[in-house]
């Protein structure tokens, strides 16, 4: 029998896009522009709702599996392009440095996104927590993007820690999580309805970072994610 | 005792920007970066989130009283400039025109927008409409925006309908709607939660205007929003 202490989760591992810094956004409108380059037209909020999956799954996801043969890499260049554009308006949201150098005292705080190594890297220079964190990790790291657990469960490897906590704010945050047992703290800042959050497992939904700062963590280390929470989300 | 007749809506108010054009989002951004050339920095959720309210209220309840008397005028300037800018990208929403004229044969049709009298021009002639509808009211025709209900309430005034069916994609439709006792159908093209939408009082929600094709509209035309859907809708 494992004591309470081997229960406890001893990490916690954080998105950052739409999580630590407002880019949310900015990623659909690239999106968005790439897909008009190519002539195909997705109402926003398809594209919105996509924003937490990897790049080399949102094409096929939205668009379809023969577009993501046909021009799936030209999809891809081109929204780097247009997000690179945008990249300068992406600011740190409220309370992001404040929560993670208050959990790092009582965890070991990590970074697992599925964004690019370079606008990651910029993202976490914004909010200034490079010290803070035990590792980061990008989509390059990993083989299969969000909602696979891959960047996850290679952010905890390599923190060394036993078992973790997500923050993140999309669905898809929540699933991967869930496929690696942990249990997903949301945060309403990436623009997904509180029941979208809920519906997909969040043990907790906030309407950002700060609100956090009062969570129980004693009770969060001891979670597990709802029973379905590691289904892949459902695009609305 | 009124006739059966009688009690059923004969006109349907559809509003513009989220509803008929892929807009709210490119207004999101216009209003951000507006704000950000005064130097304040608002999370992008909240900021799309008040969309679908005038702009007459908007920085007020974004960034309170203070900044409204002291520079409301400005930022909606700087929005005006910012939006100019992106208006170009703004697509018709799938759909928009099939359902206009599909509901124009059992109805009349009024447009009711809380946007200025130019960008509401121009997504009515981009989507077509123009002779399919009765009248089209801005925000230039009405003392207060949604979610007063004065829009909507001059749009079916002009249009010569004893009552209306509402048909919008923000909290602030289902509010302005049920201020002048008409139900409102919700679509999730403004990117709203279908809870938030259904939570404001929307006695449907849909994920787009083509789901609109197949709804009972006798049923519809029959409905009366629920109470306290005339409440303020809270931001998030």
């Amino acid at each position: 029998m494992r004591s309470r202490e081997e229960t406890r989760h001893d990490t916690v591992l954080l998105d950052v896009d739409g999580t630590l810094v407002d880019s949310t956004y900015h990623h659909a409108l690239a999106w968005h522009r790439a897909f008009r380059r190519h002539d195909i037209s997705l109402p926003m909020w398809r594209v919105h709702r996509s924003i937490g999956m990897g790049g080399d799954r949102l094409v096929g996801v939205l668009a379809g599996d023969d577009v993501e043969q046909r021009i799936g890499d030209e999809l891809r260049s081109a929204w780097h392009e247009e997000y690179a554009k945008l990249a300068d308006e992406v600011e740190p949201l409220p309370g992001a440095a404040d929560l993670v150098r208050t959990l790092s005292r009582r965890f070991t705080v990590a970074l697992g996104s599925s964004g690019k190594p370079e606008f990651t890297r910029q993202a976490v220079d914004l909010v200034g927590v490079r010290d803070d964190v035990a590792v980061v990790t990008t989509s390059e790291d990993a083989p299969s993007s969000k909602p696979a657990p891959d960047i996850l469960e290679i952010a905890l490897q390599k923190s060394g820690g036993r078992s973790a906590i997500v923050i993140g704010d999309s669905t898809f945050d929540v699933s991967s999580a869930a496929r690696m047992g942990a249990p997903c703290v949301a945060i309403r800042t990436g623009g997904f309805g509180a029941d979208e959050l809920r519906d997909a497992g969040a043990v907790l939904v906030a309407r950002g970072l700060p609100d956090l700062l009062d969570a129980d963590w004693d009770e969060l280390a001891r979670m597990q994610p709802p029973p379905g929470a590691s289904d892949e989300p459902p695009l609305p």
